[in-house]
């Protein structure tokens, strides 16, 4: 009734990195690791299943592994902390070869190391059916600093971090035709956005340091749906104007309602929205203009319930939080 | 080509508790909290998949929490820390009812409170077949504390906390008769060392505390694995005699060969084996003894190169690393 483990999984078993001065020890089964008094710890944990996340027509092995990290820095930036250390399990199934798992873990560790993250645990083991990837990733944010979502006040401005829309238009590419083909250069720009998403580490960074007060999101599942959670959390009303929202550039060729859904409902930009005073924007504008980082006003926050309002043309509705999108049950 | 997120998975995301006053905040991505400048930081992970850990025939929803969460407190019983925090990420698929999700957190509870352990995150996502379920478990250990595998001295005696093989013989028997066969009270004995693994928590902190020399290991792969672990990470051999090793009195009942199969190779016991000196034997013994935990000395190390030997009868082998052993492909 038994069966030993397949040897190829024993073998792709991931190399635990030492570089940190701060890894006191990593066995097996658990690291130890030194903490740092002036800093709280942030811990975040995401998983990615085949044929709902990704599939193979979708994303390389390589992209994988990248973006499964990804999402996971993504979290500790909209804390404004710095990632430091993760983890990584892995159930596999018997017909991934070990040089694509392989592939998953470079995936990880080329965008762990621009970061210097330690990959430092986790687990290697079997599954039934589909690739499913669990990443936890650690991080560290000085003590005293909190951008939580509950920090919305009447008056703030609503920003956004980066620019939307580009990742589920890439996704939408990808589903129609494939991860092979021949794309142009634009379309290119929109499949990396969704294989390859670079967390905003350094404007999260800069947002926490600053000491003011913001509350920040990420957008892992589009922009109505963050937007509502900082509402609710605040106990506040956003007002969003459509035409201000920051569309990615290389939607331009494409209509507008299909522009609209990618921005608002398309999810997996790994941007950041939030809200801050007016005094704090003109602070923290120049800044991140002198590091590239675009900074957009979409809005504002006055006193309310917990609604988002999304303006356009003069039109007004309400913009619901519509839940993150997966793939249809046939791969 | 895209679907909405079962809703039923959304309802089951899990209640993330807030008792420690170490919590600063929770969000539904991360959390934060405050470390402790006198302690090290523990972290680790382990998965368990449906079909291959368990199956609905061995555990009941409740035990497949239960265990989820155990398998990895044992992980930090063995570096000798105190565990403090979890997080959980599940993947399910369509089959499983919300009753019975509902069940399996609740055997995350009831033992994490045990601990007065926290559930500080997690994630929530859709499997495509067998439900997957990845704990991460935080902990927090003395500031010098180390009981690493590398630690074996020769002159060392090795040693058992708890005792062994009533796990693997608890699975022989749920697979032989599944989960609600009319067992006999030694037979739940049995299934409950299988389901329901309580980690050695407690010794770990003594060994820990006592500032002695100490290699350490939890069970979860077999002693035979285990030891020679210990063997390889030290550089020494261990000699372990088969007549001192402590057999769970509930296997008296089947044949001598069965038993050395169980308490050698069958592995999921969550008992620790480790090696400190003599004196430190007799440090430790009345302490353990008082607190009725089992600590038996099973042989002892010596100069070598990352061998372990069996001792039955005045025969002497080489008991050789084992993989841990999955269940067949077959459900």
């Amino acid at each position: 009734m038994l069966r030993d483990e397949f040897d190829f999984i024993k073998k792709i078993r991931p190399k635990y990195s030492y570089q940190s001065s701060l890894i006191q020890g990593i066995g097996d089964d658990a690291a130890i690791y030194c903490n740092e008094p002036m800093f709280d710890e942030l811990i975040c944990m995401d998983t990615m299943v085949e044929g709902v996340h990704f599939t193979r027509q979708t994303m390389t092995p390589w992209m994988i592994g990248f973006k499964a990290l990804a999402v996971n820095i993504s979290d500790i930036a909209a804390m404004g902390g710095i990632p430091t250390y993760y983890l990584v399990s892995i159930a596999i199934p018997e017909e991934w070869t070990e040089e694509e798992l392989t592939q998953i873990y470079a995936g990880m560790s080329d965008l762990g190391s621009k970061y210097s993250m330690d990959l430092i645990g986790g687990d290697t083991v079997s599954s039934k059916k589909g690739l499913i990837i669990t990443v936890t990733v650690l991080g560290k944010v000085e003590k005293g600093t909190s951008l939580l979502r509950s920090n919305a006040k009447p008056g703030d401005l609503v920003f956004v971090v980066g620019d939307l829309g580009a990742s589920a238009a890439g996704l939408d590419l990808l589903l129609s035709t494939g991860l092979n083909h021949p794309y142009t250069e634009y379309e290119k720009h929109l499949l990396k956005a969704h294989q390859e998403p670079i967390p905003q580490v350094e404007a999260g960074r800069i947002l926490a340091c600053s000491g003011l007060n913001i509350s920040l999101n990420d957008i892992s599942d589009g922009l109505a749906s963050e937007t509502n959670e900082l509402a609710e959390a605040s106990s506040v009303d956003l007002h969003i104007e459509f035409e201000k929202v920051p569309r990615n550039i290389y939607l331009n060729a494409y209509p507008i309602e299909k522009q609209k859904q990618w921005c608002l409902f398309g999810g997996e930009d790994y941007q950041l929205v939030g809200t801050m005073s007016e005094a704090g924007f003109k602070q923290l504008s120049p800044i991140l203009s002198e590091k590239n980082i675009k900074l957009t006003v979409i809005g504002e926050v006055t006193e309310g319930s917990g609604n988002v309002y999304l303006y356009e043309n003069k039109h007004k509705e309400k913009l619901l939080k519509k839940g993150f999108n997966h793939f249809d049950k046939g791969e």
